[in-house]
């Protein structure tokens, strides 16, 4: 029997060598670069705040939240829904965990406020579905190495909080792949309610417009203060 | 560091005692009632067919599919979103994996299809949010248990597709727990695309109005043939 291990990466790329330090602490206030394509992971304790922020304003982030002491507690977007009773979180919501404790609290948020949290992350299989025959950089394996990177290891792939992904639901249930609506420099912030780890992936997709229409996958960046 | 055991049950009901068979084997044919309540598994063959009953008309039954050679490729609705384009399967839609293969085919819904692929089962932990001073069955133990039954145990809590489960998604991205609009003796009929174990939870959610209002948690019923 094979048996599917949700830690291993089904191809790897830089992310298992830029890791922000050995176990993902990160040097309170340093902005730091989440290079194209690429995965990373950052330590924040409770009552600290991370800031994510997209330079180029077409740049989605693919984002989750692990609880520090329990990595097979994580943010869950099928409670997250319950909890709020909406798909769109907005400043003041918690990012509930697969045991219904909210792990941050969305504190900012200078975009439009248009996220998705019904769409997976992309991975190897849905670039094989799109008609790549070599492999392509993906969300699911940027977190698996993120992970890595830092002596971790993801006992699962959660469904994503897709920052800044538009996805729009309509009536019918009928979903589409749409360019990001936020700007350059927009930013999003997390207070940590607990002690996590927070993995935010760069998404490399660039055969569906998610990243925005003529354009190429770009940077993101963050860093965390407070506490 | 304690480590949450997806596999483990927060507490117990019959579901631990009324397996269909030992290893979840059905008798072609042969109708199976979930007690309310609790929750059953039961192996479907490639090409078999799985059909799942409402007799009362007013019961949600939460539904995973498990690959039979190995467990950890399950029911995924966050890749069913990007598969379908929608979040409201309809007959002719594969229900998907997190390796993004179709597990069974949906052949048959007598129901005007409102189903839900949005909002996580209910669990322990939801029904204490809900002032619940006593365990209260939930939907979550029920998976476990089910496995556990027939020798497997759960390596996740997949979301799970609500089966008759009404959970409007607005414009606006709220969403609201209403009853369901199927009629008694609505059934789904699923075929099989490979060898799976599926799982059918009577959702006993008596707090929200999911299965119905005025009413009490019912049976289920299925039956599996063809193949």
């Amino acid at each position: 029997m094979t048996v599917f291990d949700p830690g291993q990466p089904d191809g790897t790329n830089r992310s298992l060598d830029i890791a922000i330090s050995a176990d993902g602490s990160p040097e309170p206030g340093r902005l730091y670069t989440i290079a194209a394509r690429c995965g990373m992971a950052v330590r924040v304790n409770a009552g600290q705040t991370l800031t994510i922020s997209n330079p180029s304003g077409h740049q989605v982030c693919d984002f989750w939240i692990f609880a520090s002491d329990d990595l097979g507690e994580y943010s869950s977007m099928e409670h997250l829904h319950t909890a709020l009773g909406s798909i769109f979180p907005k400043v003041g919501d918690g990012i509930t965990s697969n045991l219904r404790h909210d792990l941050m609290t969305i504190t900012e948020d200078t975009s439009p406020g248009v996220h998705d949290t019904v769409i997976a992350s992309c991975d190897h299989a849905r670039y094989q579905q799109l008609g790549c025959a070599e492999y392509h950089d993906n969300c699911a394996d940027n977190l698996r190495q993120a992970l890595i990177a830092i002596g971790l290891r993801a006992p699962a792939i959660p469904a994503p909080f897709n920052l800044w992904m538009n996805v729009p639901v309509r009536a019918d249930g009928s979903t589409s792949f749409e360019p990001p609506v936020s700007a350059p420099g927009d930013q999003m912030s997390f207070r940590a309610e607990t002690d996590v780890v927070a993995v935010m992936s760069a998404c490399p997709q660039d055969v569906t417009p998610v990243n925005g229409v003529g354009t190429t996958p770009d940077t993101l960046e963050f860093r965390v203060t407070g506490g």
